[in-house]
């Protein structure tokens, strides 16, 4: 299945069951959320609402407000090495807040103060059962679903000290969507390319297996520091072939269109905007 | 001013003043939270209500649920020297979160993945109003008050990467108290001493005007990439002297009684115990 959160025509928000090009809505006032469907375990028994066509709606990201959205650094071997950092024996997580989160089709807005605006495609993990100290062997029933992520990242911000937080959190930044794709839907996870494209051309291409932590032992180290909800988010980390270590170095400007693709996921794309 | 959260001796969430050592509740429906009336500026008009003795009722964290804890790393020049760290030209800022927060009184939790268990003290700040781009001229107008702080930290897990969040998180080991005190208290905050004692022996002791930012450079930089809201919390570094530095090393464990004080802020005290 695949679930998205949107705004209907009259602006209040919602979520639904996308059905092809259209969405069969699934938000009652008892269950107003996709967050709170997952919070109720009721996501697959939920009758079907009204129906919209997607030219009606606005896509909101997956979930609009997780509580928590933990992303996973340096998890590709290729990346590692093109940060010249050394690989560690645990991932290396730091924080992004909901309020930096915009959905596909939404403008991606590149802070004013950087010119140094990077892509990162990456995998996302939604939470679906309260999960404290998980262990790997059983993190899968915790996992609701995935979807695709661009971690927007201000390079300069991100390295003006040692912690990430800084470039990796302003407003708009953070790409999220279209849809929770639930696991029915994916053969072969591991096999599929976590794919960046920045205006057509290829600029990051690894399949999700690559990931030096995968995402059993992930959800086992993030939930032993930290318990986690349902709506919460894991992005998984980001291949090889970020624009700010090449050969010039390439940034993202107003006018850009950026894609993240992985397979039978789905792609997410935004235009880049300059801040208002 | 100072203003404490506490729950009622039927277990329920409240807010109120407190007058030397009794509490007179200002809650009401309408404004059920002291980060509401934050966030709504009637803390200063709000109704008396009734009153409670302190032995009546148990402290609750200054605000139990900021949306945001951001901790400002490396902001003493003393405790950049003993991490051997070198200093950058902006704060380090990672993030903390609200199910790791613990009041005055209660027992901060030594993580049992962890034999690392630290103390940090720090002077935390509340914001009162709304904040994004605030100039460092004006940020003096978005300090709601001032409360002491523990930023309890599992060293190993702070070291596992180059990412501080995972031993910075734990639950129950933010010690975050005991009131919220506003400027009309404080006579010269620079002057005031931020002191950690455990066990009554006197680790950390510096002013606050040691800090290489000060708090309106903190609220310029940290509002310049994420909007603030009333009742988030900035955490503003620790002084030098903290444990893992010391030789030998000098950690936290259960039984131990560990004290913040910030002259007139107060006075934050927990005991460790081990996570059950």
């Amino acid at each position: 299945m695949r679930y998205v959160s949107f705004r209907r025509p009259d602006g209040t928000a919602s979520f639904g069951r996308l059905d092809g090009e259209t969405i069969v809505e699934l938000a009652t006032d008892a269950t107003p959320s996709l967050k709170a469907a997952l919070a109720e375990g009721s996501l697959s028994a939920l009758t079907d609402g009204v129906t919209f066509v997607a030219a009606d709606i606005v896509l909101l990201p997956v979930i609009p407000d997780p509580a928590k959205i933990l992303c996973v650094g340096l998890n590709y071997a290729e990346h590692v090495k093109e940060t010249g950092r050394e690989q560690k024996a645990h991932p290396a997580i730091f924080v992004r807040y909901a309020d930096s989160l915009v959905a596909d089709g939404q403008p991606m807005v590149k802070p004013n103060v950087t010119e140094r605006f990077d892509y990162e495609g990456e995998l996302a993990i939604v939470i679906g059962k309260p999960a404290h100290k998980v262990a790997a062997a059983d993190a899968w029933n915790y996992v609701a679903g995935y979807a695709a992520f661009n971690d927007g990242s201000a390079r300069d911000w991100q390295r003006h000290n040692i912690q990430f937080t800084p470039g990796k959190t302003f407003p708009g930044t953070g790409g999220f969507g279209p849809a929770l794709v639930t696991a029915d839907e994916i053969e072969d996870l591991n096999a599929l390319r976590v794919q960046t494209r920045l205006n057509g051309e290829l600029l990051q291409d690894q399949p999700v297996g690559d990931m030096i932590w995968d995402i059993p032992t992930v959800i086992e180290y993030v939930s032993a520091f930290t318990p986690l909800s349902p709506g919460d988010v894991i992005a998984t980390g980001t291949p090889g072939g970020v624009g700010d270590k090449r050969t010039p170095p390439l940034y993202m400007k107003a006018g850009d269109k950026v894609e993240i693709s992985i397979g039978t996921i789905g792609t997410l794309t935004n235009r880049i905007i300059d801040e208002q």
